[in-house]
């Protein structure tokens, strides 16, 4: 077996070591009961103890208060693009949506479709670069809710604040960063995230929903996107992503035994300190975005000259540093320091970085 | 680690051990590229090869026309029963359903949602025991579609002959015997099927459809949910349920070395014909199925006195005879047959229950 390599993928994305181990050990034979988790009825008194702890870890690690429901569902954060309107904005009412790269502008424009948006705000005129203050926000306080993604996997463009939405559910799209340092649940009336960058494999995406919030889903919305459906049959209304839920659940206990979310902001904080510290300072990297709004997970960087980006992979590769290639859209060299990718990855990284500069700057 | 047992669950449901021993050697180092494939971009040109080989696998399998999409999607089969109005039933247009058990008849209730349903049989009056012969349907020549369920995995009835639809589109839930024997897909407008019984995990859905049905959507229909979306982007619009995808591939790919679904046939028939052979013949379990409707997949049975079912289900379980409970809604015993359990395990199965016929019997 070749050695584990660093991968920084902005997703599906890099998986604590130890939670593949142990799924690895346990693929054929689950505790000894003679079949795979993927091989169990979701039903079964086994798998719904797995279902039932990897919620709870998941309550325990974001300390989500008691009046939320905790959804395990299908389709990835493109689905909650127009589930989320479909359960929330009513025929003829209208919606708030802060627009800061291309996943909030994806979710714009599914929610135009099922209603009124009101782009209450734009980083189009920073060309994405930064997110406009929230005093520069035209808000409508009758808004059936504020929709905002605190980052941008894309972009690289990510919220250190919670933008203040008063008696309007906020709604989050944290797909990029849920999980990666403490937030305050109860201020939030939802919060979705695929899982496929800080929470398990890919084919699931969490929701977390405020109560109050269930029970308004449209007439023609789908039933198995109806959240209170789902809320009402503990996420098993039809066979769930069982193997993706367990997973994820593998890596919630692996979380909590590292120190939750507290202590992955720690890490978090030091691995961007390492990485835009050591771009700002070479003068031969760059990072456009604005330093207050620099994401913490998804960091995008530019080589001097688009023909050194070539020869950088090819070098990366060898190293065993992967998936450093930006996104089509953007160009350019993208990391992605997800919860799973260690502080040690980043140092190769930057090591490896100082020393092509040294070659070739 | 202990050895594994018999598992006849009716879905999620037994995996080729083969299948998970690839699996599970390859699970943190995928063909020493040093990830998981759990870890890797889905537009990687790694990942976008194991998706593509899964896909075409699945077309020799089924000898897929080329004038075919196969999708690969999430939420399920119930998903589906949305999924179809939405894409292929107009506004004010009517669709044919064949109602012949639970499944057919939640997919029934579903697309009344979305305009008129005329349900033109209705297996209710034989209890779901038998398909009503399709010379007492009535039905509607303009039919947006006509929909049925090929196998009902819960009342254990199955078509062993196709519908004649003429021109209008034959949709089929294939969810519980797809790949179990040879079909003709020619004949079919839409084939689906969720993967968690003779594909692979749950939490991926497989959709046939031939090309000419694509692009009908209603304007509603979440971007997610649109076929044509789906189809122009290789099932990738968002990131698909990589996992799921490739151990369904690592499936098709068993199920060539077996010699595909011809040899399947060959397998699951003598699977069944020992299963109902032993019952028709025990005078102690019974199966209330009508005998040519009965189902290759799933087989329920009863014992002549509820509270013998108990003890069975205890002595099964010590035995590594596993899942053999009938559905709720049903009541006694119930053995799925989907093509990873071998004729071993029905042979230990039919042994147990002739063991546990002459202690109680």
């Amino acid at each position: 077996m070749s050695k584990r390599a660093f991968n920084f993928c902005a997703g599906p994305a890099a998986l604590p070591e130890a939670v593949l181990q142990r799924a690895q050990a346990e693929l054929l034979d689950w505790q000894g009961k003679g079949l795979s988790v993927m091989e169990m009825s979701h039903r079964s008194d086994e798998y719904v103890a797995i279902a039932e702890k990897a919620e709870q870890d998941l309550r325990d690690l974001m300390a989500i208060p008691s009046h939320y429901k905790v959804l395990f569902l299908q389709g990835g954060a493109s689905q909650q693009f127009a589930e989320i309107p479909l359960n929330l904005l009513p025929e003829g009412g209208s919606a708030d949506y802060i627009e800061t790269g291309i996943w909030s502008k994806k979710s714009v424009e599914e929610a135009r479709r099922y209603g009124q948006v009101n782009l209450a705000a734009s980083g189009k005129d920073s060309e994405f670069r930064a997110i406009p203050p929230q005093d520069q926000w035209r808000l409508d306080p009758k808004a059936a809710y504020l929709h905002y993604a605190s980052n941008e996997t894309i972009g690289g463009v990510q919220f250190d604040w919670i933008p203040q939405a008063g008696d309007v559910p906020l709604v989050a799209d944290m797909s990029s960063d849920i999980l990666s340092r403490p937030v305050d649940v109860s201020k939030f009336g939802l919060i979705y995230a695929g899982a496929q960058k800080n929470i398990g494999p890919s084919g699931l995406v969490v929701v977390i929903v405020r109560e109050d919030l269930l029970g308004k889903a449209r007439a023609a919305c789908p039933t198995m996107l109806n959240y209170k459906i789902a809320a009402d049959n503990g996420s098993m209304y039809n066979t769930p992503a069982t193997f993706s839920w367990y997973l994820s659940g593998l890596v919630f206990e692996w979380l909590k035994e590292q120190g939750g979310v507290a202590a992955m902001e720690q890490r978090n904080r030091a691995k961007k300190e390492l990485l835009y510290g050591y771009i700002d300072g070479s003068g031969f990297y760059a990072n456009p975005i604005a330093t207050p709004d620099r994401s913490w997970m998804n960091v995008p960087f530019r080589l001097p000259d688009e023909r050194l980006d070539k020869p950088f992979l090819v070098g990366a590769e060898a190293r065993g540093l992967l998936n450093l290639k930006g996104h089509r859209s953007v160009g350019g060299m993208r990391a992605s320091l997800y919860n799973a990718v260690g502080l040690e990855a980043v140092e190769a990284l930057v090591a490896y970085m100082a020393e092509f500069e040294k070659e070739r700057g």
